[in-house]
């Protein structure tokens, strides 16, 4: 019989501070830079856009850990310490000398690690005085996270969800309006950026850089209301840092280091949070420690994409962020990982690539199905599509670990359970999925209006 | 702020052995009696349907702690210990003296409890060389958990699943789908249980009673293959009082015993398997708990039924089980507890109401309901419709702690999540649910045939 086995921490073993890969990395990020002026932002620059301890954070390069509040320590207590489980069911079915290690993220009462960040986020705005939240969510795992959080410290929120989910995910939007959030299928008519795109394209179906011109023109339209972002920048990823700090213990636990550490990428929140503990013991050079992010097939921006001056967003309201990118214009393939859909990544995850610190892999989307339901009969956890690009590349890797003979150590993230997606898996199951690629000719015409500041 | 405090076990914790309540009952329940000759029963007369160690825990009247095998336990790992939880925030929203907990047996990877005596029942066909199993599903909660034991083990499944949800929870299809079991929307042309219900009334929508009826045909027809049931019966009981056996211990790292212990109630299952371990020191004395099942209104065999022998199944071939019972054509009314929608209480739980040692109460769906979303905004976690009825009875004594002033110590069982029936929130949520209620003279014309053996 499979022996999967879980290492469990107490809550007395919650990090009590977040940590900040900037201050070592070899060479800082570009810095963002104002969209008019064209010169690097300052952190009251952000005020407006998002709570002031959120901006400090976001443009942080000096403090390698960033003590996290005691509230918010409280509030990890719902669902954190997660367990880490060694994979001995996808192991044995995969017949590998490897062994896998998987953190799990999906016990989160939404299901997915985006509470990590949602949480400060929202404890910082109330700290401040605000009283309203705006976000934008694409599959809805961002959205629940924040409207959970946005309830627990008394705000109101209100949440621009990309059309196509809204109509489609219907369950995703019923668990916002649970916790008590307000939610607006995107584009809408209650913004420039939403009206400007329904009167030149009336049956747009919506993508995240539009949800995202949305809810920042609506914080920095409103009194005393904040945007809050789920992935791509710093501060998220800074947050999420509790995933890779727990793991390191439980690995200790374990006995073992990982030689390959894997995670899912949509904006690089899950990611990170992964691999940038792990990854200061290779910038310290204590381990040479492999770093893969996973992303689809249908949205290459780590292994396709171009290094340069981006938007965030759409419209462009965003601050311009130095990224490898697909350009804000890119419109990703309607995959079932909504998670990943995307155009760019962060600044600091550009970076890394720049420097060949961490390495990235495309995910076709019915490999990505595959590996998942592997592991859900191997594990017992149905995983969320995106996470399921992890579990696809973990299993890439312990079959080359069976090739070449070697006991490698394996870890990846399960950012997430699929259990609110499994229309997705209904799809897969009919035949109804197909691939998608991106061709060089796609990326060329996608980015050849991006300004070329780098 | 809140601070909901998290009592966790390690994996070493995990119960060694089952409890078995039998032995301790002041009243031994009435034996099961064979339909045709009126006989007690023996466990070798119900080989032919179950395993055989099954058949034998289901008789056992002997023996108080049965052991839980090892490749049990080690299955239960996967995601056991379940965490318990002071909810402290829902104490504030109430303003409450009671100090409430609850067991979050919501964890599991199929989320809900149903998973402790799936695992078991597969592990003993797999260990009595059985190949193929049955059974029923209404909502699909045991459906995909035994969808997950019989993956692990190598069995194949076939699952009758209640039409009507078939069709309106196409997730939960999904999930023992992507497990690997076949499902069957119930009445089928596959037995002829199914084809005389379809023949009678061609628009049926089916019901658990002929779904069991169904699983039971084709497990008595078919070679090497057994039938598995997920509540109702003393084996299942027997299997969820890891349940309370972890709570126990929890309850003690918070040095306090419960004054109420609460679950809501279908069949049995997780009402008995949080009630059972704290009950036995009710029965030797120590502690003059209250023990309450929290039944729908619209389904009240604890509060109305009457005690007779009935079938556990709508066909009747099933053995004469002494039961609290609405009869076993009895139809409940459509709420999304579906879980809750079955006409009879198991054999012990009807002598411990007969006897008084446990009470029952009636909530109706839409307390159900507001209940939970208290509870969603309150713990951050969606609950299952069925395992409101436990909240809300919860709430119910913390309110009447708080009138009498009284610091009551009250437990209860989050048997599941909710976050595969979003659509019945969304309904709630737009004020399309109403109440159900069940008459007197309902209950005395859906009883009228019962033969009249007590």
């Amino acid at each position: 019989m499979e022996d999967s086995k879980k290492y469990i921490l107490q809550e007395k073993d919650i990090p009590t501070a977040w940590y900040n890969i900037i201050p070592s990395m070899p060479n800082k990020p570009r810095p963002y830079l104002h969209p008019g002026t064209k010169q690097p932002l300052k952190a009251e620059d952000l005020y407006p856009i998002f709570s002031q301890e959120a901006s400090r954070q976001e443009l942080n390069v000096t403090d390698s850990w960033i003590e996290i509040p005691e509230e918010v320590r409280e509030m990890y207590k719902i669902w954190r310490p997660t367990p880490l489980v060694r994979a001995r069911g996808l192991e044995k079915a995969l017949d590998t000398p490897a062994h896998i290690y998987f953190k799990n993220e999906s016990v989160s009462p939404v299901g997915s690690h985006k509470l990590n960040s949602a949480i400060p986020q929202a404890y910082y705005c109330k700290k401040e005085g605000v009283t309203n939240v705006t976000t934008e969510t694409g599959a809805g795992q961002w959205g629940a996270a924040l409207s959970l959080a946005a309830r627990k410290f008394g705000l109101e929120l209100a949440v621009y969800m990309v059309k196509v989910s809204y109509n489609q995910k219907p369950y995703r939007r019923s668990i916002m309006q649970t916790y008590g959030a307000e939610v607006i299928a995107s584009p809408s008519m209650s913004t420039r950026a939403g009206r400007k795109i329904i009167t030149d394209h009336p049956n747009y179906q919506g993508s995240l850089g539009t949800a995202i011109s949305e809810a920042v023109e609506l914080a920095t339209s409103t009194p005393n209301c904040k945007y809050a972002l789920g992935s791509v920048l710093n501060h998220v990823a800074l947050h999420q840092t509790v995933i890779g700090l727990e793991a390191e213990k439980q690995m200790e636990m374990a006995g073992e280091y990982p030689d390959i550490v894997i995670g899912c990428f949509g904006g690089g929140s899950n990611f990170s949070g992964i691999s940038f503990p792990f990854l200061r013991h290779k910038l310290d050079g204590e381990y040479d420690t492999r770093f893969i992010a996973a992303e689809p097939a249908s949205c290459p921006k780590l292994t396709r994409g171009v290094f340069q001056y981006d938007f965030g967003d759409e419209a462009g309201y965003t601050p311009l962020i130095p990224m490898l990118t697909l350009g804000h214009e890119f419109t990703p393939a309607n995959i079932h990982a909504g998670g990943l859909r995307y155009h760019g990544a962060g600044a600091v995850v550009s970076q890394l690539m720049e420097d060949k610190l961490i390495e990235a892999t495309d995910i076709p989307q019915l490999e990505s199905f595959e590996s998942a339901i592997m592991f859900a009969k191997a594990e017992g956890i149905i995983p969320a599509p995106e996470s399921a690009h992890a579990i696809a590349t973990a299993i890439r890797e312990a079959k080359k670990a069976k090739e070449a003979g070697e006991q490698k150590v394996i870890l990846f993230n399960l950012s997430g359970h699929g259990l609110i997606d499994m229309s997705a898996y209904d799809r897969y199951l009919s035949g109804d999925l197909v691939n998608y690629e991106v061709t060089d000719a796609d990326v060329a015409e996608s980015t050849k209006n991006l300004e070329r500041i780098i």
